[in-house]
């Protein structure tokens, strides 16, 4: 009775409150319910709660400080770190009627979301959906990719593969297991991945990347023999945000550094599923054998919204690796790595490549015609191939920031997180033009609106 | 063709490799076919590559060290955190026949699988799957959630909450987010919290709690005074691996701390959930307000594989804390969020939890009952009042890990893995036992062998 009493007048418990009926307190605290009874009754006399036929005991006075709940009791929130963090992607439903000529992601209309749909209702259709969660991913999955990897020339057993969210946490995962905390990456460097290396405490170096020349190799030994990373990581096929893929003497090269330096390497391959003629791109992986710590996605070329990439590694990094997953996820929703092993197994992936690259290959094409016709002198572009994107370097007297305020007015966006994807002042001055979004036909219309207002600003 | 055939002779290439088509290298770098063709045919003449009538070129000869790409041309792997990682638990298919006493998960006969899978079926049905994900999560299933917490008397805005792989990424990225790298939980503690911190390179600080006698308030102050940490994260209910859930005066007094040394308080419910009678709990979330971070899941009252939790915070955190889950996962699947959205929106997790309540208690309950049957004298154990588990104290002559070895043997299963759980050397001695996972009498037969050995040993 003492104990719900300083609870109610302490404002506690708010007016109104029922109060636990009393064969619940008798249980919870091991007291016959006559006891309880009364002290519910006395409490009734004191005023402080009522009795309403049938429903219980109601709170009848509080005190006034806890009223709402919303004044925060706590010294504070504890401190979080600083740092100008790009801003959240919302979802819209409808398409945008922006042309946004600056993202990497594919249209999804090139996407093949009514099979993905039958593999989830044919993996729904198990007896019982999948109780548990693999910490490494579902078995069957790792299987399926191991086989694929295999047919490809990259050497990968089951054991050594880790389902990820998105190759986004196979980088997280890396990123936190490394031991020393350094690590080079392109300058321009995919954003996330910079940040995500800044945000994990960890010195970050920058190794210029030029799209028009490819890798400036005096300038990488040179930082590298300074900053000395324990890794680094590198986009090999079409490297965002540049589009740029390495040839195969600059593949030769890094693997030299790497012997002279002592540091280890970590490939992202998002892109050479996405190139048309795919089966000529050789991956560090391959060149570099099992030392390469190998991550690729479904993310772009599949879905989105499945979240699901991996990480192949050496048998020896798995249970620092997989800790590391473990502390940030512990695993992942199971009914999306069974979908995703159903659709693998069921051929449906290699038939939606070779549909993709073809319309790839025509919006790089159609991209590329467009940008001839219509570009004024001074600028240029790289022509990367296939893929999503290309990089295209504009005059230098062209204000970027200017120019993007001017094109959204006319219903254009770019992509203008360049601050998250160079080291210090870029050396370049352009954007990325993604034609895997958009159709030729919206690519060709923005292109236009691009083309007049650079001449605009000529 | 130099190129080539550089490649090949250096061993890139390997034997009986398909080279790209005329047309291929032609529309690659941007010569006629003519000039492609003239040079496979000079290739060909160095007896270097072979033609195959209709299907191309391929490589003759190549040099010996590639031949099957699995010696590392990489200085070495990077050098990967140390540590006594945790081992990974294997999903088995069919039931394990172990009596396993120690298991914090819910019986999956206890759990609504049908009605969730009407749900993927129902969000699957919808036109397309959802193509892009929310950083923050899928919108409609913030506002059900918000619903939920407010009815509950938490003030909760979609705004203020991010959806997370499970409790495990909430509290990851509340962890990468603190400034300070310095934080508190309860000693024992969960373990893969603990180890998250650890991972984090964060000191961690530990705050003795005795499932029979509460928390220490004494060497809580010390230990504060002492370490500093910005944070103290606390399982307010049901707390894993001891069962205790805080007393209202206890939360009192841990916000009274909080003022005293300025530290944030980061509130796990996940058991609040699970009490049977469950209207009266009290959340530190509650009482202490809005400056209170708040995790919850969805885990283990759902179903684990869904792998789907949140984390309410304040406005002013909110972008430290989006950023950090985007370099941690960018966002989770939008189909399994759509498909939690569609289970709350329809009332079946209300449905749900009262009979699981029902289910839960009785297994209390029953295991109660079994333990006060069988334990000898010297034993002892918690009442936690519903849930998942409670803590079982064992004389101190008992070697544990001897006692898991001969119960192993015997079929029975304990969680043996204190070292995760204490700092230092443990302050109980004893294990935990899980009912809500087994039958009742599976739970009985499982007790009965460990009391027989517990009988043998004293």
């Amino acid at each position: 009775m003492a104990a719900i009493q300083k609870e109610i007048e302490s404002g506690l418990v708010q007016e109104g409150t029922r109060l636990p009926p009393v064969r619940v307190i008798a249980h919870q605290i091991g007291v016959s319910k006559n006891t309880v009874q009364t002290a519910y009754q006395e409490l009734e006399s004191r005023g402080l709660i009522a009795a309403q036929a049938r429903t219980g005991y109601y709170v009848e006075r509080f005190s006034e400080p806890a009223r709402k709940g919303t004044r925060s009791r706590v010294a504070s929130a504890p401190a979080l770190v600083d740092g100008k963090f790009p801003p959240v992607v919302k979802i819209s439903k409808a398409k945008s009627k922006l042309i946004s000529l600056g993202s990497v992601f594919i249209d999804q209309d090139l996407l093949p979301i009514a099979k993905v749909e039958q593999c989830f209702r044919s993996v729904l259709k198990a007896p019982g959906l999948h109780y548990l969660y693999d910490n490494q991913g579902f078995e069957p999955l790792r299987q399926a990719i191991a086989k694929r990897l295999n047919a490809r020339g990259i050497v990968a057993d089951p054991e050594h593969i880790m389902i990820t969210t998105g190759s986004q946490q196979a980088l997280d995962v890396v990123a936190r297991s490394l031991r020393k905390r350094a690590i080079a990456t392109e300058n321009p460097a995919y954003g996330i991945g910079k940040l995500l290396f800044e945000m994990n405490q960890m010195k970050v170096t920058g190794l210029p990347l030029d799209p028009f020349h490819g890798i400036d190799l005096e300038k990488w030994d040179k930082a590298i023999a300074t900053d000395r990373p324990a890794a680094v990581y590198l986009t090999t096929n079409f490297h965002n945000p540049t589009g740029y893929s390495y040839t195969s003497s600059e593949l030769e090269a890094i693997l030299a550094l790497s012997q002279k330096y002592g540091f280890g390497l970590i490939e992202d391959d998002w892109g050479s599923d996405m190139l048309s003629f795919s089966e000529f791109r050789t991956p560090l992986r391959t060149l570099g054998g099992p030392n390469v710590l190998y991550i690729n996605s479904f993310t772009k070329k599949l879905l989105p919204s499945l979240r699901i990439g991996y990480l192949l590694a050496e048998a020896s990094m798995m249970p620092a690796l997989l800790a590391a997953k473990r502390v940030g996820t512990l695993g992942n929703p199971t009914v999306i790595e069974a979908a995703l092993f159903e659709f693998l197994d069921r051929g449906y992936f290699d038939t939606h490549l070779k549909s993709l690259h073809a319309a790839l290959d025509e919006r790089y094409q159609a991209c590329l015609a467009a940008l001839e016709g219509l570009m004024p002198e001074g600028v240029k572009w790289t022509k990367p191939g296939g893929g999503p994107v290309l990089w295209l370097e504009l005059p230098k007297k062209i204000d970027l920031r200017d120019l993007s305020e001017r094109l959204l007015a006319k219903g254009v966006a770019l992509d203008m997180r360049t601050a998250d994807w160079f080291f210090g002042t870029p050396h370049l001055h352009g954007v990325k033009i993604g034609y895997a979004q958009i159709s030729s036909e919206k690519m060709k219309r923005g292109l236009e609106i691009l083309a007049d207002e650079l001449k605009r600003l000529s």
